[in-house]
């Protein structure tokens, strides 16, 4: 779509350096953009490519904007406005309301007769579709489960039975919502299944990337909540907790029973033991393992960056020696009369 | 379904402390039970939320039922008496038997009369699915596959070419069981494709959650044994084998070839190397690396619970530096003449 | 499919040294091969294996031909050329060309009269599907995408829009190529969804197990080179480039923007952070973490090898109490006049 510089000042409240008159119609970095894109600078490390962009106009900050060489809307914000102005740049398509004809449809299923039902979806006994909302083609709706408006199943989304997404969510081709939690009884050598009779209830504007998987509750509800950003191939147990606008990276597993507070940002690759809370605000850097709760805003690492491996291997190799350090340095201590520092009991904790 | 207190005790064969003609219907937390429901307390630490539990009837063990407010059924392992009742309570919905008209399957398929085939599911020539069978919506079944009598595959779970379920088995949506490993020759820069030609062969009993998926063997067979339990976004490589009664949480992988003894219990988001000989009764903790075989039964981790970051930088700063440790300490014992416990070759390890 | 050893020598232009007539018609490792079967020695380790194996051929390098108690097929790389005795033992069958009556295509799509789409296929507007390319059942393509020829999708892939296949790719169940990179621009709170714009383009050559996942790019595109080979669920960010005949194992996650060389071999459960550089034959070893570019080809890790958790408790506790050591290190440096090598502003870094 394409839309001049004016408008989109008036829009979104910018203040505009340059000719209103200019049309753009894509978005581009700063190095690689054409003389119809808009770009952004929101990361002072990509300042220098400023002074070379072929952009139309650069979304900019006020302290940036003396140095644009183009066109700039200026915003306090720059990522957040960019983030508007694409959205007005590239439009989501409006599906067609309707259903497909070769979808399979319950028929005690309700559907809102604008939603859009794509091809090969089967919706089972009593689960509802709201207004606008999509079901995209070869996803599985569980009986009992609803769809608020607007929210889009991209593709091959699998609700299990009774689910409940809120309005505005978006769900990525793989999810999985609500399959039996982890619970089995240990009795004599083997395991019994535990049911899992709670269900997974998911807020408004919620995103969830490809192939993650949300279990349902064991016993009381898997809640997710408005606003939050999971991205792909995270695992979720049953029964937990996720508060409002947290946003996850991928691979994370988070086990069953934890609650982790609102406004978070947890990393890449991090494994979160069951039964924790955590507390609002609280960051985790990537590939961080973290094995009690954290009741404390901040943030959080147990990650330890890669070495070439030979200095690696030495490291490891000292690491697994650190007992003799201890003994080295008591038997320093003793012979020179100097006193350590060493608690007591360090051996058995 | 609601069912008498008096009715469990005689099924599971519990003392009952209370009356037998209450009725309950439904499972509960203790915190949050209502009275037609029954609860459990298996975890000492809830003992607290025992006194103050609205629920009709709680499974207890014979020390807690003294202390227990309302009807108690006492158990030996109340957690796997929970199990039991839940089952009864919430049983499985028996599917109808049948092929629905949608699904697609091959002349040559065979399927028990009892099996249901769920709409848009796809099965393959010579597959077979036995008695009381549940194929869910979008599963594919391929080639020379079968299912065991009872199992049941939800939704959406593949299974390639020449897969061998058990019985009474449970498969989640998302679930890949026999696509290739990852086999490659590498010659001259590029790799060449080595054919994947063992299949996968799962036992009785076996769940595997949403997500996971599980190679078929190089040569020999990939082979998952009886009673195993794996939870969701498991990776499991070709030519694995997985003793009975094991059970493994999510996000773990597993190389190829790697041997993983009978009731051992792995955590979530667990490496394992490929080649190794894991014994039997092995206890492994969540965010490991096991990069060598484990002979002996016991617990293993090399976990490393996450801190604040000011504080884990500065520990990683020390271990990246412990090489400075080693040459003070033998400085000082150089010039104290006190002699230290350092083995020889160090520092080629 | 049955062939001569005579035949297998001369196609591959090996050394025979036995019988030309004889037949071998599957493959086998060498402890449990039987007389029509061939087998390989290629790692060392396995070399007593040789003595008894009951194969009809093993193929050798030259130096163990000589220990071969059966015919030997001797080739400069064994395994190299194990591999593609494979491929002609075990032909990949050619799937009928044609259109499943049960696929929906749309009417713009183009799909060459060579390729085969398979029961309940979904193909989108304006995609094209190049000859004898295979698109499994329960595929969907989405719509302006293109498979090249010879390439085959399993079973149950997902392309969204726009996502370019090469030539003779492998896409195995499960995979999802092109969904929304996790892009949002945080204001006031709550999270603004970026939209992206950028594609997948996958070489040719390339293979990519179950479940992994690839965004699409948030504005430059996602780009993975030729003969790339990805294992199962792994997880690409948006943006980033993978260069060519790379392999990654299972599990590893690589974060947005970031940039592999070419021939790197990466291990399993790998993570990467965004807006890196790897350099051209790097090797990860698995579980590592890697948080800094690299810029110099070598093998680098981060993996710590568990250990009994008796002696992990202590390891860790210890490593936790570093800075202690540092204290005691100085005191007795101080005490005893020897001068200590540590540098300013530890405590800081």
């Amino acid at each position: 779509m394409a839309v001049t510089l004016g408008e989109l000042a008036v829009r979104l409240g910018c203040e505009l350096q340059g000719d209103p008159a200019t049309v753009v119609d894509s978005v581009a970095t700063l190095a690689n953009a054409h003389p119809r894109a808009i770009s952004f600078l929101a990361n002072p490390r990509y300042r220098a490519q400023l002074t070379d962009t072929r952009a139309a106009a650069v979304i900019v900050d006020a302290r940036a904007a003396a140095g644009c060489p183009v066109a700039a809307l200026i915003a306090a914000n720059p990522y957040a406005t960019f983030a508007r102005i694409a959205q007005i740049l590239y439009p989501r398509r409006a599906e067609t309301p309707g259903i497909h004809p070769s979808a399979v449809i319950d028929p005690t299923a309700r559907i809102d007769p604008s939603a859009h039902i794509a091809p090969l979806a089967v919706i089972g006994a009593r689960a509802s579709v709201a207004a606008r909302a999509v079901v995209g083609p070869h996803c599985v709706v569980g009986e009992d489960s609803s769809i608020g408006a607007d929210t889009v199943l991209v593709a091959r989304v699998t609700l299990c039975a009774g689910v409940k997404l809120g309005e505005r969510d978006i769900m990525h081709p793989g999810v999985v919502l609500g399959s039996d939690g982890f619970g089995f009884a240990a009795d004599r050598g083997a395991f019994i299944k535990v049911p899992q009779v709670g269900a997974v209830r998911i807020g408004n504007d919620v995103e969830i990337g490809s192939n993650t998987t949300i279990d349902r509750g064991a016993i009381e509800d898997t809640v997710i909540g408005d606003g939050v950003k999971l991205d792909n191939q995270i695992q979720i147990g049953h029964a937990v907790r996720i508060g409002a606008h947290t946003a996850i990276a991928g691979c994370t597993g988070i086990s069953g029973s934890t609650q982790i507070g609102a406004r978070c940002q947890i990393g890449g690759a991090v494994a979160i033991n069951g039964h924790l809370t955590i507390a609002d605000d609280v960051y985790i850097s990537g590939a961080s393992s973290i094995t009690h709760s954290i009741t404390t805003p901040g943030v959080y690492s147990s990650c330890i960056p890669a070495e070439d491996m030979r200095t690696w291997r030495k490291l490891v190799a000292r690491f697994k020696r650190l007992g003799a350090v201890w003994e080295r340095l008591a038997a320093l201590e003793r012979a020179t009369g100097v006193s350590g520092h060493e608690e007591q009991g360090e051996e058995d904790e």
